[in-house]
């Protein structure tokens, strides 16, 4: 038979494609292509891309099981529309968001947390197969600590620079020149003139880091706050899952101030921090394989 | 001579009209309409809306000298559409920011400075002529302490609630019944899937104020910490425009918990609060009639 794994994010979708014969999987290929997160690139868009990666790592063939991590699946609502849309793929078709299925590929179902820092934030977590949730509503509800909440606060910074009330920084500097911004009315127009773009805002935290590494306090200060709020969040959902281990990804792990901060808290917690080492695209194709009791070699 | 004032803010456009004779100025007529906020409305709409005003209350002759206070008009890029979509409603036209002329009706030119916290918040400061400005940098930027500002923690804490994080209260039960949700599927549907709103989440500040006027004391933290953060930027200015009082203006001002509050902080700093009583229209008219020294009865 015949499993296939799709992880659809917001930059790339791939999908792996198993076949099983008794009892042991053999890969068969993995197609990647653009990003599928609905959202982003409109449900039309996403579900071609999804199709045409299952379709091209199968060769063509029907799939006896389809297992897919979303990135924009996050509510009911999201649910409907990708399962009218995309229940046809596979002889059996199972979808959940992207940080279960990363979960999933870490603990193989037992109890566990995953937290996820990139352009927004989420943390999942895992008790006797239920459940537990904190951040990951996007950027106007939730998503503290993310890419774009530092790109946020560090414009609001900037504002504040420009209109004098906080000193110049060379965290502002650099944005000011990044940005190519003269002055506040530039940012206005940045901001509000070609519609609110959360990729743009998140990318600006590269900047933050950059300032931070090289020695910004106001940089370092944005950074420890982002990772101290994230990590409250993350420290709820290990509290209620009952385990000692978080397992981190995402962007703003790979900033040093994040994680020193966020290894910090969670060390004055006695938890522990595994960073996902793991390819993060295998995670739904374990899923199927192990509800199909189909071994493959290495995992 | 004929002398027009015009205030065009969020919710209406009022244009009022004076013929002045030997220095002394009688009122013709004014005319109202809907907003002319162009972020809102689009420049098409917010020109109609104008020059309709201004034409009905002049019953049809040009007027020598229109001043405009225009609530979308918060930079260089903002000027120039406007200027090239208005400059010919008069022989001479000014115009700059609502805040300008309804701190200019208290103050006649004096230095002083205005607090302005509605859908959005503004801080203006005059200091021999020259403006000093906190804030009105728009809600993603800046609007600290507005009815946006509350309505996003509200929404934020909401969230949390809803992931159990935080305990339920008068404050969530109230929004989610007013918003007629059942969950966070609700909630998130409601925030993303009809675009992001800002007169909706603003008008969620009511509901803060109805909880916190019935003790609920979360609705009363975000109130107090609303009008608290708003203080500090009003305090910059003052201490800049070395002043010793502040007007206010808006819909927050009248919420007891955010005005309290706010006399607090600015007690505690020895600043007077002085609420807006004239009518805030009238600041344009006067800013023309005492540029062509024209005398008003009652002003």
């Amino acid at each position: 038979m015949i499993v296939v794994g799709v992880d659809g994010g917001g930059t790339k979708t791939k999908a792996t494609c198993i076949e099983c014969r008794g009892g042991v999987g053999t890969l068969v290929s993995s197609y990647e292509t653009e990003g599928s997160n609905f959202h982003n690139v409109g449900i039309k868009t996403a579900t071609k891309r999804i199709k045409e990666a299952i379709d091209r790592c199968t060769e063509g063939r029907t799939p006896d099981l389809v297992v897919m991590g979303l990135a924009g699946l996050d509510s009911r609502y999201d649910f409907n529309v990708l399962r009218e849309n995309l229940s046809s793929v596979g002889k059996e078709v199972i979808m959940d968001n992207d940080s279960f299925f990363i979960l999933y590929g870490e603990t193989r179902g037992k109890n566990g947390v995953i937290a996820i820092s990139g352009t927004g934030s989420v943390v999942l977590g895992i008790k006797d197969g239920e459940k537990v949730r904190a951040e990951g509503a996007g950027w106007f509800l939730s998503d503290t600590g993310s890419a774009y909440w530092v790109g946020r606060e560090t414009l609001r910074y900037l504002t504040r620079c420009l209109q004098g009330i906080e000193s110049s920084s060379m965290l502002s500097e650099t944005v000011m020149r990044s940005l190519k911004l003269k002055d506040l009315d530039d940012l206005i127009y940045w901001t509000y003139h070609r519609k609110h773009r959360v990729e743009m805002v998140a990318s600006i935290s590269r900047l933050v880091d950059k300032a931070s590494s090289r020695g910004d306090e106001i940089a370092q200060g944005i950074l420890k706050r982002a990772s101290r709020e994230f990590g409250r969040s993350v420290l709820h959902v290990v509290r209620k899952t009952n385990v000692s281990e978080v397992y981190v990804l995402g962007g703003m792990f790979k900033s040093k101030a994040y994680m020193e901060e966020f290894k910090n808290l969670m060390g004055e917690n006695n938890v522990r921090v595994l960073p996902v080492d793991k390819d993060p695209s295998m995670g739904s194709v374990l899923y199927g394989l192990d509800k199909v009791n189909c071994k493959l070699n290495g995992y």
